[in-house]
């Protein structure tokens, strides 16, 4: 565990690579080698030192570095990369991220003895990205000024394309990130290290897994249940078919299980299995934000009729109830606004403003019937703007242990709410279906704190 | 029909609203008067009147025109909108768009009436939104400068909030639409009568509706079933569960049946059913861009492999095939790139570029075992450059009888590469499950052609 806290929190970092060598197919290259070292230039706040194995930038070999690095980040192809892994091992470097793939049998053998004889621990091979830190900038990435902004959401991906996609999705969105891990081949360190890892990391609130295979199925859902206790673990599971899982065997190199097995672990486990990738990071999201929901009853309040029934529909459909408010809520509600009918979902017209929004969200959330509220709030057909959102969190704030959410549906109406509500702890999302699916997770985690 | 060809394709069109009514609860208000007044006279290409009861701004009587339009726009609270729909009618203007809605049922009934006695075509009430025709600029909707590019989907929305939604994603991500309509209570004008002219409309290829309820079923059952030999038929069903159809008709005043029902109609008449805003809304760009899948068979080319492997879990979920590429494309592959294994998905390497792309593509949409392909073309993790997506469309231009869909996932690489392919007849998607789903409506469509 103290070597993996080596990968995420190391004081010196050395990047080996070369200015020379490009595989003609594979990811070995000079410009490769660039990027990651623009990257931890420009982010990583501790010490850089560059090892170039052909001597042109930076040192040239692991024994003229004025301090032994804790951390490796090795992008040769495989015969060089287990070269410097073995001299790295010898130096008492501590951890490895092996950012470079293409390894036969043989070669994950060589790898996994150094390993053995050393007790250095290895992240990889085949990581393609290697590990991001938001709080101290670690970042092994290729990708140039690709960073996420600071938050309490950690990613474990077997696959650099999905990691490298979850990575977009949360800079582009502007989605808190914690940690990342891309763990590629897993060689040595495997998701149940990771797991203990961001655990009892305190920068972490939310665990996000995309996996393919797994070994040491039972330490896995162990980790998993104790953790679950104290942060919501979700999981993407890719190769769900035989098909496709006999691609994943090749793709990574781990046996992908049969999926009802993995189904059955995930419950054990506590872990919320999730669909596609904009599941997980929706989910992911709204369990950053928002309080565990305490009830199945779910109110919508909208300045539209439609997309309010397509939310219940969804709601019906996920097996969450329309909440039934109480007489004294309906009464109340109808009496402040002539022509609003009060019955859930709540349509508030499409001259709601800001002052209608927060007194009707005000009295619902107070309703005992009620145990999470989803606001509809179009810009288009509407006379709301985007700054009337601004009453959203601040009446949210008044009942804490109710979730909210909120759904300005569209391209265009969506993205200028998410001006206004995307920094603040109001989830948002652009379909009724989604932010019915963020309250369905917020009650799916408050039925596994209450069972565990 | 031939005054429902007056709702959409007027030479003169008069806007009938007030300088001073404002509702306290409802649409009806000077701002969105002067907001239809500004849309009209900046898109509209034939000729608007305003008439304005108060007698402010433009003409204050319909006797008083100089020519006597053939479509009028009331939007006016439901007593006064009555009396002008009255005034209309008796001044053989040919239809009419009712945007404000609030009427009860005594009101419906007299506008009915006027229907009856003069012939006049209502559109409404309570469309909200009224209409859009990109061909001729006409726009009565109140949201200043939302005006979709000229395309060849067509929208049948029977609410204003989920039209507006529609609206809103078609003008975000620049998607073609020929014309818009938003429906309301429809006290006369009704689907059918919209579909039959939009099946005529040569500007349409691809009809999306959004509906909550439906009258006279087997007409619309039969109109759909002439339609679908030769456009596609789209349909997003909101109000599918007991209790938010119970909300669905004190919404839009029609009787939200039974979902069983319209299952078996929508399958009867050939129409296509999809789960929400946004798979409506991929649906329609797929069919409007690609031919009809002519059978089961998909191939993926990701230069990723996780993003693949969900992919291919996406292809057996929707119940289409893997497709087994044949052994001569597999070895020409394979010869031309060391590394590349080419089993479906096909993964052609993180390093993979234009020339890689170009040369695979072609061969696998030249196997005859291949029936559509779906590519992944991620960016981060990857060596691919946005302007490396362009040979995309020029070898699908190849093989035009099979479709190809593109799949750039995540947020910024989705937003980079749809700035290069985006106008072209590429249709693209941020996830691999949505990709799938496109091949899937293309392969459901074809099936209905073969049936019909």
């Amino acid at each position: 565990m103290d070597d993996v806290k080596a990968i995420f929190e190391p004081q010196r970092v050395v990047l080996i690579g070369s200015s020379r060598i490009r595989e003609k197919v594979g990811m070995a290259s000079p410009q490769l080698f660039k990027s990651v070292i623009y990257n931890m230039r420009k982010f990583f706040r501790g010490k850089t030192y560059i090892l170039d194995v052909d001597g042109k930038a930076g040192y040239n070999k692991l024994s003229k570095l004025p301090k032994i690095p804790e951390l490796a980040v090795i992008m040769l192809p495989p015969r060089q990369s287990i070269e410097q892994a073995e001299k790295c091992a010898k130096m008492s470097v501590k951890a490895l991220v092996m950012i470079t793939g293409g390894y036969n049998d043989e070669q994950r053998q060589k790898l996994l003895k150094i390993k053995q004889k050393y007790g250095i621990r290895i992240l990889g091979p085949n990581t393609i990205m290697g590990v991001i830190n938001t709080a101290n900038g670690l970042n092994t990435t290729f990708e140039r000024n690709v960073m996420p902004k600071k938050g309490n959401i950690a990613f474990i991906s077997q696959s650099g394309g999905v990691g490298a996609c979850l990575l977009d999705w949360a800079c582009f969105y502007n989605i808190g990130v914690s940690k990342f891990a891309f763990v590629g081949d897993k060689i040595d360190i495997d998701d149940v290290d990771l797991l203990r890892y961001y655990g009892n990391d305190k920068d972490t609130k939310v665990i996000c897994l995309y996996m393919e295979g797994i070994k040491a199925g039972r330490n896995f859902i162990e980790e998993a249940r104790k953790i679950v206790k104290k942060k919501p673990i979700l999981a993407l599971k890719g190769g769900i078919t035989q098909e496709s899982a006999k691609r994943a065997k090749s793709h990574t190199a781990s046996i992908a299980g049969s999926d009802e097995i993995f189904d059955a672990a995930f419950k054990k486990a506590g872990i919320i299995r999730v669909g596609d990738i904009e599941e997980l990071m929706n989910a992911a999201v709204a369990l950053s934000k928002q309080a565990p929901m305490r009830g199945e009853n779910v109110a919508i309040v909208s300045n539209v009729g439609g997309p309010a029934i397509l939310a219940a529909d969804a709601v019906v459909r996920n097996n969450l109830k329309l909440a039934s408010l109480s007489e004294r809520t309906k009464k109340k509600i109808e009496s402040l606004y002539l022509g609003v009918d009060a019955t859930n979902p709540i349509d508030i017209i499409a001259d709601a403003r800001a002052e209608r929004y927060s007194k009707v969200l005000n009295l619902v959330l107070a309703d005992k019937n009620v145990d999470g509220v989803l606001i509809i709030n179009m810009l288009k057909s509407c006379f709301f703007e985007p700054e009337d959102a601004k009453v959203i969190p601040k009446i949210a704030a008044k009942h804490p242990e109710k979730p909210v959410v909120d759904m300005p549906a569209g391209g265009e109406d969506f993205a200028l709410v998410y001006k206004v509500l995307g920094k603040t702890n109001i989830p948002l999302y652009n379909l009724p279906e989604k932010a019915v699916k963020a309250l369905k997770v917020l009650r799916t985690y408050g039925k596994i704190i209450e069972k565990h």
